[in-house]
């Protein structure tokens, strides 16, 4: 009889997750729309419905009756099956953070946001920071107030941290990144010293673009029955459910690579998103793990399948087909040193793999002194400037190729950006791991055989929701908890052959 | 202190329906998103999620606390200011008819459509009726059984009418409709006689086609900053705010108004959502009077406007700049004769503008009859192939291009289509007297010139949302109720020009 009444609480836990994953997904078309969508003038009602439905999921998230419920469950999860206790437990971990925050709080945050990109967006347009600078810094303040609300041990940037990265804090993230970091300078002076391959001056039309990314999407295994690619002006993939995971790209008709990157890149985590269980869709047991497992999975298709030299080959005999005209002008062992070049960039966008951690480097040490209160938002276009001058040798010409190129901020997620370069950490781990239990992975990659990588990642990690916390996953499957070593390697051998 | 409290109470309907009209709005990017966007396997997600925030609208506006306000605010409506007048009565009418209405009987129609509209699908794939006859028949039953809850005093049909033209009935609609059915039988006998114009093939490049589209909306008056246009299957128009009213249309590359028809017709719409009245949005004041005066609106653009000589000699050196590989081999003459020929064509949304009316006037004839009993569903076939023989002298080959050629019926749309022809009414009555108090109107159109007409529309229509019923808003602007001799005098112009 108690087994029977518990069953049904965890049965009663899933529908309520589910139900409010449906809200989830109701918003998440809106934000979707409004980032390839939305008329100019249509910020300002479109933030305030985002922003009744966020506090309607709220509300649902922290009424009484699912907190008393999600708690209850979580303390007889002992009792539980090995399903039904992830959920219990993973569940009671997300609402006892949410339950912290007021409704009001969350409501004025996503009005925030929705106002924040406008502004955003209209500041960069103008290269001007000042058009930023109000707004960024009610929103500094109000992550500020977010992190005293859930609550830290050390530093305030963990609470906000923990969001995206569960379990990871900033003194493990320093010991994560200080070895690569120290490294990295001595690293790129060596790369300056060595000629970098370059690709003739060349016409990439758009719609061939087009064609050349939804081809090697489907070939990688992205599903076009259950996704869409658009294009917007910072890429992102987004899952409403598991039949509708949508992508984004952008596009330059002067380099391919910039569409067919990002989309790699998106299509790694769109994969991610259509190989989570559907039957457990809404729960904890349905969704991704984190963001720095996320990006691991990005990252693992974009460089270390995308810029291997066997993805050259396969890629080189699709650029002849879809750009005729251009009658290439370059070998396929070219592209391939070309795709590993290694030169500082301005944008951390179009960065190369090494110096993009550099890039991560500085947006997170920034972002943590925001949120400890040890920087002012009016000093952060002086500060970037000369940390882009120390770390990269760059000088940064206006604000919108410095500190207004990401979007992040704007949308509130601070304590994100450590988890690209914890993406590229695990990827280097995970991809040792998966080469060797997977004999000749590489070489398939030359006739267009990325099957092999997909199973074992749909197998390992995406089948399996959130049933580890990422260290957990990591030593699972490597047998070690993350190691900064494994990418330090990697990046040595770009830098080799850039 | 008891007029303090009254505005109090005006203000809490405002702001409740203002809360209902942003869950419409979320409900309606679904929508837009679904037919313009969504992946093939993801319907039966988006349905789901379209389910619960349609269930929760409905559960908003039926609360006993509000339905108790509204009611309160109602009775005391002589009190209240103008403004706050029509919204105490306009939401009561709402809001008194949705209540009739038990949530099970909601329920299961909703379910019914879902049913039926699969098996109208099915049944037009395979044409043959019988497949849909059941299902349509317990439709019929059910918006039979809604009339009875809803109440009416002459025919049950007149409560399902209400709901799309309020205030109006089906005696007076057969006032309103059988003089031009009368005549047009003796018109389109005449038409036949006469050589209708072509225009030689050509091929209408699509990308070319949605700049032109994009040009003409623009002139119309269409707002980009505030709206997009995109293609669907079938074009619509959908408000989710003033600041945000999309437009879809479809190509053919071998004719070019099958988009530009389209979007002028969907641009009429949107002109109207965007000319609401945004401080009153969500509330009566800031919605359209009817589906009629919607359609009046559309109508008015697509054949008053974009039908007219003048408007063809605006679109011709369009037409040069878009298509220049064309050469086209017609004057701007021949476009305006091509753009009135007057021909039967067994499928509605294929027909001209004056045969048009049949179709409408046909359907209107048939679902009064089922409703008020006197035809049974079995009987539809015959009766319909017979009707179109009387008034269009067509044979119906097949039922797909008979009575299983529109949807409506399947979502239980019985009493909208009407409101079709009523819109070609009110638009001939209105232009009529537009034409008088503006001189030299058309002449404007030659050189796109279309603000004079814009600006009259938005300041006594668009202006006023539901202010007045239809047919007050007809007579105040025309000094005379509906009358159905202008469209007649429109309909014969265009036979003897045709």
């Amino acid at each position: 009889m108690l087994l029977f009444k518990t069953m049904t609480e965890s049965q009663r836990l899933r529908e309520q997750l589910q139900t409010i994953a449906k809200l989830g997904s109701a918003l998440a078309v809106l934000s979707w729309d409004e980032e390839v969508n939305l008329p100019p003038k249509a910020h300002a009602y479109r933030g305030e419905v985002s922003a009744l439905l966020s506090a309607e999921i709220h509300r649902k998230f922290t009424s009484d009756e699912f907190v008393k419920l999600a708690r209850k469950l979580n303390s007889d999860s002992q009792s539980l099956s090995a399903d039904d206790r992830v959920n219990a437990e993973e569940t009671w971990r997300d609402v006892s953070r949410a339950q912290k925050l007021p409704v009001k709080f969350v409501e004025d945050l996503t009005r925030l946001t929705s106002e924040a990109f406008g502004a955003w967006a209209e500041a960069r347009k103008q290269k001007d920071f000042k058009i930023y600078e109000p707004v960024l810094k009610r929103m500094v303040d109000m992550k500020r107030q977010e992190a005293e609300l859930i609550g830290f041990k050390v530093s305030p940037y963990d609470a906000l941290l923990d969001e995206f990265e569960p379990g990871m804090t900033s003194a493990q993230l320093d010991k994560l990144f200080s070895p690569i970091a120290k490294n990295l300078s001595a690293l790129i002076k060596q790369a300056k010293n060595k000629k970098q391959q370059s690709l003739p001056k060349a016409f990439y039309e758009l719609g061939a673009q087009t064609k050349l990314c939804h081809e090697v999407s489907e070939t990688l295994g992205y599903d076009f029955d259950t996704g869409r690619i658009d294009a917007s002006p910072h890429p992102f993939t987004t899952s409403f459910h598991q039949t509708d995971v949508r992508v984004t790209t952008r596009y330059d008709e002067a380099d391919f690579w910039v569409s067919l990157g990002s989309t790699i890149h998106e299509i790694g985590h769109a994969l991610y998103e259509q190989g989570l269980p559907a039957e457990h869709f809404g729960t904890p047991l349905g969704q991704a793990i984190s963001l720095g497992v996320h990006e691991s999975q990005s990252r693992m298709w974009e460089n270390f399948v995308g810029r291997s030299r066997e993805f050259s080959e396969y890629l080189y005999p699709l650029l002849k087909k879809y750009f005729p005209d251009q009658k290439l002008k370059f070998t396929s062992r070219e592209l391939h040193l070309w795709l590993n070049r290694v030169k500082p960039n301005l944008i951390r966008v179009e960065s190369d793999e090494v110096t993009y951690n550099l890039h991560i480097i500085l947006r997170y040490e920034i972002e943590k002194q925001l949120v400890e209160g040890r920087l002012k938002v009016s000093e952060l276009p002086a500060v970037w400037n000369q940390k882009m001058k120390d770390y990269l040798g760059l000088d940064v010409p206006d604000d919108a190729q410095g500190v207004l190129q990401d979007v992040h901020w704007a949308h509130g997620a601070i304590g994100y950006f450590p988890t690209y370069s914890l993406g590229n950490l695990y990827a280097a781990q995970l991809y040792n791991t998966v080469s060797q239990k997977i004999p000749g992975l590489a070489k398939g990659f030359s006739s267009g055989d990325f099957a092999k990588l997909l199973g074992w990642l749909r197998q390992n990690i995406h089948a399996e929701g959130r049933r580890y916390k990422p260290a957990e996953l990591l030593e699972k499957l490597t047998g070690e908890p993350p190691n900064p070593a494994y990418l330090q390697e990697h990046l040595e051998r770009v830098i080799k052959l850039g």
